[in-house]
């Protein structure tokens, strides 16, 4: 059946399997220490221009928001996040697993402001008891956000500032990191957010590859005893290769940007289609996620038709669905989807 | 100086220090074994007319709701409690460090309502993802609340039963249980309480012992395990005696309620004198903590004759201030605030 | 160079590669309920002769001790294994950081016998303070064990009878089953396996897999809530097809077996060569990794022409190392080899 | 009953709770904040002659225990400590539980040497696959040991030295500090040990007060926000002014070495006993602790008159018993033992 559930439903772009099939049969060392996650980390430090950049391979995105928040926070600490960011609502406790707290301040399309952390930072500060509360520690977005939408290079400059400003550590998570520099409507670059941030992640799962996300500790700031840490939390894969190899792949020849560029491609697309049929968006997405609110109905028919995500019952009437277009997403899927809608 | 700031700055009811010290030099067994544990853990399955009670004594408040949740509660389960509740907001991260997440509710003077309690559990079952999501397992509430306000029988019996129909399980903190008890405008009894919840427990340490709450299991529900799992979070006191003598003797001749009663007398008479003296309450209570919003002026000026309580930032001019009294605070110390306000 | 260093060096058997490639463009439903994880687990039931059985596909062999130890027992809990069990020295506290202690018993030959955990367990309830120690809780032996050791059926025999009678769980760590099962020297079987013990693994990523590890719940023993507890380990991987359709294809047409048994005879054909040379060897070992004390000289002359394992160090004239086979191991390798002893 | 079955079976030095009552209703800050923890930590850092150190009060010898190790070194650290460490055998897991290693050992009399220290931390570092082991960061020692057994100065000394140029915590847990300082066969004080060990902590609930153990953080080694910590720990006390007032009194006038010396005393008046009725001793012990062997239809006789501590089973026929003295051990009890013997 014709499938706009997620972007995640295909395996690898081919020529990650290409590779893959090419490197089989060579010894490597493993544990990350082999030749492509070298190499691919090398392409990754370019594109971020951060000399001092440290990337590190994990499997998958709540892993690497475990990982990469367990090794850079205390016990103990708060993260501060959108109300319905994935580490607040989506990952089944993994980060409370490693004894920390999130915030989920109140969201607009998914982002949280500068000037929301400063108050809800300097309420804490103020605040006669703090030392009995939890600390503020980071801040944690992602880009694009669960909503498909993106911060403005403005936006993020703000919160950069005040997390140096009030010692918040920024974490970036870009699990669909490709389709948010590759919109049409974005002016942050990767070099922006290397530069912006303190830690950050290239999302492979939902971009092509078969599993994998490239964390980018920037400005040498990944925590010591890295490895040891990430093999205590279960995380670190003996066959590094996997993921050195899909990394080194998608950033060759630009191929990342490339997978990514299809994806939004389709999604302009599906965005007129829907818009011609008459459908209301729920949210404008300026990235491969789009989101229409339907009538039950509606949805009854479509369903029986092409596989689409559930999104948010938005009353006894109607509910919020969600397209993803990815990598693998052809012109003659949308053209299929135009039959049926 | 008079000092109103909160009911734990002085020390034991004297009827305590006079019994730990008759039985100071008596030989007992350690780690809640001692007699003065036992017989205190009976008195109070009578006043709780729960034959299946089973009583704890624990050290402090935080401690006790550390220890309750993670032995009721499976790791990365969730609890929900009010925005205020003492477990989301003054523990320093407790209840994370032992891997649960709290979901704060919006409260309306503390207080969360079992129609809030339905609505979020029926909205985590209702979501298709709810597997990834975190679990909610408990209903954490506080009688009296952080703003001194308590739950009716109506409310708690609506608590009770949504807990039961939706497999949560219901825990009261009565950290000033006893201030809540002898409250004159409540209807709630200790029996309704253990009759209601899954567990609960009275507080000592707020009201006139030294240290030590005692943890009430009711019907049967105390954990497998709890003497280990107790001294795993660090929480078993060698000497145990020292909360048995204490809460065997507040469970003697109603000296528990006795004491209480003299904190709402007093707070009442303050209630009264600060009506009179025309102040606004910030908050109506109906125990023993009473807040009121004053000019910053006026909190400078009072400050120097009398330590009262910071409750939080009303706006640029004004301040919410709270005066606690407690089983140690006399008539003369009334009188005395009188002259001042 | 010639690679004798470990048995996870190369990628993955070209039969699986051949699989994902054929796979790829499938849509499939991700987080373990895709086809290809559904097909596998049947397979592997059936393998098990365990109707009951649950299997559970998870990525890399810490990964897979940590989740399998954190849901099938309690926080605080013990875990009885060899001291030179993989989950007592070789995973930087990936045991400790869920809150288990492991208490390392006196191996012989990497094993541990029904009796050496008859005694202990029987010396933990024999101790008149056994509540204030860490319980046994389970016992976890790998198969074959980090010397390339097996267990004899009897021996499992015993150990699955005490630990039934003990009340202790038995864990059988299989990250190189398919050397154990191959081997020309056991009487054991994956039924036997599957019959003995309350969870056991079959090991992928030193199999031929490029990652994964397929956890094998006898007796319908899988914990409640694992999809969700996985996730909060970050171990539930998105895309679980790169999972399912590895261990398909491994128990498709006896392939595990198949490609176990090339190393195997490779390792057959080693241990005959390296008795030729007249080595010593360290430990004689009947499974994919062999063991010899060379002289430090030798070691030095060796490292220049092969990859080979560092074992420990005997004295300061003489180190252990290991020679390993795999799937992928040729006779030309053995010849290659050969050449330089 | 006669009871000679541990330190902590009765009460507080009276002098302590003679100063309780007199400070009972002042009016003090809570959490460590009092004049009484301030006095006391004074009295503290001069006894140990170090302007450098933090003096902080918990509640119980597992629960300090596992708030210094978790504060002093990083998740998945492992601490060396004797086979027989209390941290070992006797915390129920409180270790495990902050996700810590225990590395036990082979002890000698309960005691673990430097040579030892080096040995295991050099054959860590030594392990070309070190970074996949957990890392020793801390050595963990009692003074006296659970055997009654003392370090001499030279002994601590190397062991200091060792754990410095291995980069490990010296942390020496002083449950029973005033009966190894006192002891008439040490030449171990306590600025000795302030001197030599990053952190140690003075027992007050096993030598004359109610609860508490004061932690000495020497040459400002203090956690970073460690009042936070503790609280996260469930260790943070309300009314701080409990344990200030013990040990100011403990520290006033050398309360502390006085009542030690008083079990001392005894206790040598105890060994001469047992020896001249004969009695075989399990080991020699310098401190307040006597162990020796009887014969079981003895202990049984014993057990009718004399409330003594189980030890260990030597075999079928033997059992190693305790005797303890303490504060509150007279003359009177050891004649009465006499006429028992």
């Amino acid at each position: 059946m014709l499938n706009f559930e997620s972007d995640y439903t295909t395996g690898a772009h081919p020529e990650i399997l290409k590779r893959l099939m090419e490197t089989n049969m060579e010894s490597q060392t493993g544990y990350g220490f082999d030749d492509y996650c070298i190499s691919a980390a090398e392409k990754i430090k370019k594109e971020c221009a951060d000399e001092k950049a440290q990337v590190e391979f994990l499997t998958g995105g709540t892993q690497t928001n475990q990982v990469v928040i367990a090794t850079m926070t205390m016990n103990g600490d708060g993260i501060i996040a959108a109300q319905t960011g994935h580490i607040n609502g989506h990952e089944a406790g993994a980060i409370e697993t490693v004894g920390r707290k999130v915030f989920g301040l109140e969201h607009k399309n998914g982002k949280i402001s500068a000037s929301q952390v400063r108050a809800f930072t300097d309420n804490y500060y103020a605040d006669a008891n703090h030392e009995h509360m939890v600390r503020p520690a980071m801040v944690y977005i992602s880009h694009p956000t669960e909503y498909g939408t993106l911060y403005t290079l403005d936006e993020l400059e703000d919160l950069s500032a005040v997390c140096r400003e009030k010692n918040l550590k920024l974490f970036l998570d870009g699990a669909r990191l490709g389709y948010g520099l590759m919109s049409l409507q974005t002016d942050v670059t990767i070099k922006d957010i290397a530069r912006l941030t303190d830690v950050f992640y290239i999302g492979g799962t939902k971009v092509g590859a078969l599993c994998g996300e490239a964390v980018v500790f920037t400005h040498n700031n990944k925590p010591e005893r890295f490895l040891a840490r990430k093999k205590q939390l279960g995380a670190l894969l003996a066959k590094g290769r996997l993921l050195g190899v899909q990394f080194d792949t998608l950033f060759t020849d630009g191929l990342y940007y490339r997978i990514a560029k299809n994806a939004i491609d389709r999604a302009e697309e599906l965005k007129t289609l829907l818009k011609n049929k008459g459908y209301t968006f729920f949210m404008d997405s300026p990235t491969n996620q789009q989101f229409v609110a339907v009538d039950n109905k509606k949805y009854e028919e479509l369903k029986k038709k092409v596989r689409v995500g559930f999104w948010e019952t938005i009353d006894e009437n109607h509910t919020a669905i969600r397209f993803a277009t990815s990598w693998s997403t052809t012109k003659e899927d949308i053209e299929a989807l135009e039959a049926i809608l």
